[in-house]
Parts: structure tokens; C-alpha cells; sequence
């Protein structure tokens, strides 16, 4: 049995496969053989299993069509927001609005990933993890479980800046490890490590790897102390 | 004598009140009991009235079904823009496109919500404010008359950044006062107040208070000088 | 012959001319005159030729009609952006998901517009740029070709912050010439110019000048050496 809630002018693909009790906004997009957890909540205007369009002048490869995208049970996905081919999205992952997850992303289960946040394309995101508002998350990043990432905090992976035929092998993201915390409107540069409970605070810009249980501030962001332990995450 | 303009696939709740002279465009979602005053705007696929969707992972209390949304006369509310239920957006404000007002955030007149900002959930704005692109006011913030507030500003609530039980208390978003003025790309960290007409530099980092018709510089912010009168709201 | 890929709930409002083998998503609205080249991509909940609306508190003079927007041949517009009326988009420009472009913005070939970025009203940017994900490119801005922004890159173009009649005369956006380029989450302060492959450091707050071929850093951003060779434009 599917009981299933649609709002207006809802177009589903081909093969898409719809769990039960799954509710769908107005306007809402689901292409090919995407497939929807039993109880996920799809809101208005949300675009799901988009493949992706590569610019003329990307330098990245021209990929065949992608894989659909999963989603589990319990999954939020809200007003706007846009979800691509090939993405697998874990069960009771709240996506707010106006959020993008791009191709090739893993998000495990309850994590948050706030408005207008963007996980770009082959990203992994571990469970339990909280990316808030306006985050920009870099190609290539790794995150582990119990992230925080405040909002509009920015990661990057290209030293050089678009320039020098170099920088093609040398792409990297961010690697943020289990229970690290990124303060708000940070900046971190490629291929920078958080080690676990490391932290960053607030407006600055991390240059070098944050070393585990250890805060840096600043730009560049140089250490300020310990942890406090009540705030570790096996202290929790 | 009621003069509807409306766009193509407009999805319109029950006891949705519309004034008169109000224009609608396509794709428009208008949830249950929404008013909407006279000679208002509401644009391509704006969704106004939204109930909001907790996480089942959000630390916040779950709610029950909030009252509607009142919108004022002349308000322009811009392309995919989202306003909750319960917000309360007064005459002649003027929202862009790509920008969300949460739950039980009220908005005074004349003021300017800018092109993607976030207003978040239980704040409060003045009449005549300038929230500019891409800005993002925290929840539980309280902003005055005549504030201007940059593109691209970040604003916080969290000091423990997600942990600790010591926080669950201690959320605290940010205190603007009337003619308080916040430079691009600033960031404000919780709890802190900017005093009346106190003024922020553009990139700057606020970690203390800001006294009244101050202005501070840098990271951590301090003071550089005094406002020129000529900037002061009394002498506009 | 005209091959038109067209998905549902499409509103194309009069004298819009359609190039050969456009495809055109879903929800997608274009206004009247716009004219689109072939083998255009618009993708899902797309606005094309939006008129912009003023605040009744703009300081902005009110304008008439504009005339319509001209994307040429083979360009990308992704899901949910926004171009406005009087947008001049050249031949292959990519722009992906949630970008705005606004009124009398010309675009040069093959420039790529990125996730979310913003390039507000009376721009012009040059051809083979990259406006990378969530940039804000302020009014009044000039962008030459093969510049580089990346991320989360914040300009601006008011030093009064909305206070004192001397502003009126006084907005100035930002000038980037050929070559330059900006680090993620790096601010610009109105007026100020970046010369021929001049460069800023990520999270850098720009106070003044930069000097051709000059790499800047920190806030405010101070010379740091030059650009290395291999960096440099003409080396590419």
C-alpha cells in the first residue's frame, strides 16, 4: 500500500520508485529512476536527480549519464532545493531550503545540511553532522561524523587559483574529521586537515592542519588552546 | 471590488485573504490562511505561508501548527522567495528574490530584505533597515530602525558551536540598535550588541560589544574612531 | 526548422524568439521579447527578462520599461536562476543553479557564472571568467576577461554604508582587468582596483589598489610577492 500526498504540477520520471507515505510539494521535479524512502518529505519547487550540465569551458571531463539518486527514509528535502543524479542521501537527513547536493555526494544519516548550503560534486559527508546556513562545501571534501559547520563558512580546492597547467592533479579538498567544528564565515584552503574535535573560530582563515582537540583563530588562523572538554565530542 | 493579476499555476490555500489590486505571478504557493494586503507584488514561484519542518535531528522544540503570515499593503516579495507562517511583514517592505523569512520574524515598514538574505526564525527588524545581499540574520536577533546591514554579513547565536549541554540556555543571536551599521562580509558573534549608531568596517570580526556611534575595524574588531556626523541618523 | 525540447507548466509570453534546438526545463518562465540562441540549455523553474521591481525606499531612480534580455548561442542557464530584462548573455556562457543576473549586466563569451553568485545591476564582465559559487559582484562593476573569483567573494560599492547625501555621486563598484584574480571569502572595498593578474589571497579584506601582477594578503591586504610566471596570464 502507497499513500501518497502530491501536490499541483508534479512531474515524476520514468522508473522513479516512491516508498510510502512520502509527501510531494507543489511544483516539485523527480527525474528517472530516482528513488524516495517511505515518509521523506519532498517540498515545493524541489528539483531531484538532476544530471549534470558541464560548461563548454570546464575544465573537468564530460561524464556519461549518472547513476540515479537515493534517498532513504525520513528524508526532509525543502523549498527549492536541488538534489543531482548519482547523490545517495541516508535516512532522516534534513535538507533546508534552497540547498544544493551536487553528483557523486554521500550524506549519512541525520545530518543537517542548512539553507542555501552547497555540497558540491564527489563530497562525503558522514552522519549526525550539522552544515549550516550559506555553507559552501568544496569539491573532492571529506567530512567525518558529528561536523559542525557554522553558516557561511567557505572551503576551497585550488591553490592556484584557476591558473598554471600544475593545479590539474593537484585538486583537494577540505578533510574535516570526526567532531570537528568550523566557526562562522571561516575560510579553510585546499586540502587543509581538521584533525578530530579540532575547531576553528569564527572569521578565520585556516592556512595550515588543525591539530586534533586544539582551537585556532585568526587569520592566519594560528592556535588559541585546548578544547574545553566539556565540549569534546566523547564528552557529550 | 477585488483586481487579481495572476500568472499561471498559482496554488492558493483556503481563507487566503487578498487585498485589493494584488498581482501574482506563476508557479506562485500561497499556503491556508494567509493575508496579503493591498497593492501587493508577489512574484515567480514565491511560497508564502510555509509551515516549518524540524529535523528530526534539531535540538529545538517541536511546534504545532503556527498562525498565518499577514502581509502588509505594498509589499514586493521577489522571485522564489520563501516567507514562513506566523512571520508578519509590514506596509511597503520589499523583499528580492532568492530570500527566506522564517517563523515568527516580524518586519517593520519600508524595510529593504535583500537578493538571497536569511532572516531566521524569531527575529525581530525595524522599520526602514537595509538587510542587504546575501546577509544572514541569525535566530532570536533583534535589529532596530535605520540599520544597515551589508552584503554578505554573518551573523551568529551559539558560542559552544553545537556542544555542551551548557548552551541549550545560552543562545543568543545579535543586538543591532537604531542606525547600527554592519560593513560587508563582517561577522558578528553571539550575543553582542552594536549600540545606537555604532558602525562596523567592512571584513571586520566582532567579538565585543560596539558603543554607540563607534566605529570598529578588524579581527577582532576595535575601535578606529568616532562616526562622522554627517553619517549619524539624527543628521540625515 | 525549429526542434524545441519543452517540459510542463512552460509560460513564454510574446514575441520570444526561440533559436533551433533549445531545450527548456520545467516551470519555466520568460518574459516577453526575450530572444534566446541555439542550442540554449534553461533549465527547471528558470526566470528569463524579469523586469526589476524597486523598492518604494530604493534611492535608486524609478526606470521605465527596459528592453528585452539576449542570450546568444549555446548558453546554460541553470535551475532556478534569475536573469533579468536587458542582460546581454554571450555565445557558450554557463550559469548554474541559483544565480542571479540583473538589469543592463553584458556577459562575454564563454564566462561561467556560478552556483548562487549574484551580479547585480549596470555589470560588465569579460569573457572566460569564472564567478565561482556564491560571489557577489556589486553594482556598478567591471570585470575584464579570463578573471578569476572564486567562492564567496564579497564586493561592494558604497564607503558611506547607506548614510550622508555626499554618497549619491559617489557609488563605485569594483574594477577587476584582465587576469585577476580574487580568493574565496575575500571582500573589496567600492572603488577600489585590481590591475592586470593581480591577485588576492584568500580571505583578504581590500583596502586599496592592487598593483599588476601583485599577490596581496590579509585585512587590510598588503603586498605579498608577485604573481609567479607560470600564474600569469600570458604564460597560460
Amino acid at each position: 500500500m502507497q499513500t501518497l500526498n502530491k501536490g499541483n504540477n508534479v512531474v515524476i520520471g520514468d522508473n522513479v520508485k516512491l516508498g510510502e507515505n512520502v509527501t510531494i510539494g507543489n511544483n516539485v521535479v523527480i527525474y528517472n529512476g530516482v528513488e524516495v524512502g517511505d515518509y521523506c518529505i519532498i517540498q515545493d519547487n524541489v528539483v531531484i536527480g538532476k544530471q549534470p550540465t558541464r560548461a563548454k569551458a570546464s575544465i573537468l571531463p564530460d561524464s556519461k549519464e549518472l547513476p540515479p539518486t537515493i534517498i532513504g527514509k525520513g528524508v526532509t528535502i525543502g523549498t527549492s532545493s536541488i538534489v543531482y543524479a548519482n547523490a545517495v542521501i541516508s535516512d532522516e537527513v534534513f535538507i533546508a531550503d534552497l540547498a544544493t547536493v551536487r553528483e557523486r555526494v554521500t550524506i549519512g544519516a541525520r545530518t543537517i545540511v542548512g539553507r542555501g548550503a552547497a555540497v558540491e560534486n564527489d563530497c562525503t559527508v558522514g552522519s549526525n553532522c550539522k552544515l549550516e546556513t550559506n555553507c559552501y562545501i568544496t569539491a573532492y571534501s571529506e567530512i567525518g561524523n558529528y561536523v559542525f559547520i557554522a553558516p557561511c563558512v567557505v572551503t576551497t580546492n585550488d591553490n592556484f587559483m584557476a591558473r598554471s597547467k600544475e593545479r590539474y592533479d593537484k585538486f583537494k579538498g577540505v578533510t574535516i574529521k570526526d567532531g570537528g567544528r568550523i566557526g562562522a564565515n571561516s575560510t579553510i584552503l585546499p586540502g587543509k586537515v581538521i584533525e578530530e574535535d579540532g575547531a576553528v573560530a569564527a572569521g578565520s582563515t585556516v592556512t595550515k592542519d588543525v591539530n586534533k582537540e586544539e582551537i585556532v583563530v585568526g587569520s592566519p588562523a594560528r592556535r588559541l588552546r585546548e578544547v574545553p572538554s566539556d565540549q569534546l565530542l566523547r564528552n557529550q
